[in-house]
């Protein structure tokens, strides 16, 4: 029996910056976006990486935030030349840049007269922009139409999403359940889990083998957004896979 | 005065799974990727993550095959339900799927009459396919066109490079160096490392800050084809810095 999903809201994600492509740098803001997202009912569908080239960020922007309910940028909003967020924001909208005055009273306040032409490259927001608090460090991020513009350091991205989730309109929130597999391949895994997931088309079931010294097996992720229903499909799915002579699994944190 | 750049080679990476998207898996494979084809002289200059849903893998895969030399999958070639790789490459260059006759072998004498319909999943390529050697464990990857799709598991995508590597035709290696400024911010360091950037357009030059209990400062991070050249940039960054009055400039590892 099918149930009724409400209406999903959807998120982009686009990582802006030449280090993480050249794997100097290991991001971790997608993953701590989408942890951070999902919880509020706003699912991830889909992330891109682009290097600081000007033409690249508006092509990757204006193609994700037409297809997303929402877009998080992060990286290059800093004072340096190779930060060219705000002028790719700018241009994906059609719109000027302009110095935010609240942002040039912190920076003066900071900085008196040491702020020089590099620092003010960070109060450049597009017209129109909203900023987005920075509790950490620094200036602000912002943010115009569905677009999210944060810091690329992930001590700074996370302390602007907290003021990125209350302007959210949210979907129901997914919850997931884990039914670990020891001991069993994929291949014998397979046909109970498909079972399964075939009877609950409104969930995402998926596998993710693990191969340690101690052993192997899989780790199912069962993915609701009714948690009592998901409930029912994990007592499903270790059944399914006891008839398929796989008694080791068991639910897991 | 600038240089001759060789032509420069780049390659796209397509990381396929809802557990990348939902936060639940770090994705490593991407860095990874980028730094074993940056030593061979090819960049990754663009980077997708896509859910497990067929006409997004192929909808994505068709627009990076398009612009870049290469592309390189992980994820979605186990045994699973979820694991549609395959058919989505399939699907890209417009071929049928057949079960490849090594890989039914290999297969045949690892589970004898245990080989299941799933497990023969894994046997499925794009036909016209290569196979691509995976000295881990478990079934090989492949390469059609110039896409080469292997396994998600890190340790296994790791193995599975190794054999990708002589397939390349690579450009001129990227070398970096570093220098790396202490008790200084971008803000103050903005201007210099322009100048030197202008100067130099062959090169990347980019600013990564960092903030700890002991301090804070940023790494300057120089690229180039030319490891002569990359030398002089770095003692001509670091005389620009200490022009402008930022004295703890050194170069690091």
């Amino acid at each position: 029996m099918s149930q009724a999903i409400p209406d999903r809201v959807t998120a982009a994600v686009l990582i802006i910056g030449d280090e993480i492509l050249s794997g100097r740098t290991q991001d971790t803001n997608l993953r701590d976006i989408a942890r951070y997202l999902g919880v509020l009912g706003v699912d991830v569908a889909e992330a891109r990486t682009v290097p600081d080239v000007l033409e690249e960020i508006v092509e990757a922007l204006n193609a994700l935030r037409a297809r997303h309910d929402y877009v998080v940028t992060t990286g290059g909003i800093g004072p340096t030349h190779d930060d060219i967020t705000a002028d790719a924001v700018a241009a994906a909208f059609g719109v000027e840049l302009i110095e935010h005055p609240e942002i040039i009273a912190m920076l003066e306040a900071r900085f008196g007269d040491q702020l020089n032409a590099a620092r003010r490259r960070m109060a450049r927001v597009p017209v129109g922009a909203d900023l987005v608090k920075n509790p950490v460090q620094g200036p602000p991020g912002f943010t115009i139409g569905n677009v999210f513009t944060l810091a690329g350091v992930p001590q700074i991205m996370r302390g602007m999403l907290e003021d990125v989730g209350p302007r959210l309109r949210g979907g129901r929130p997914t919850v997931s359940r884990t039914v670990r597999v020891e001991g069993a391949g994929e291949g014998q895994i397979a046909a109970p889990l498909e079972g399964v997931a075939k009877a609950h088309p409104d969930m995402s079931l998926g596998s993710y083998p693990f191969f340690t010294p101690e052993g192997y097996g899989s780790n199912l992720v069962v993915r609701a957004r009714d948690p009592e229903a998901l409930a029912g499909v994990v007592q499903e799915l270790i059944a399914a896979l006891a008839a398929a002579g796989i008694a080791q699994a068991r639910e897991v944190e």
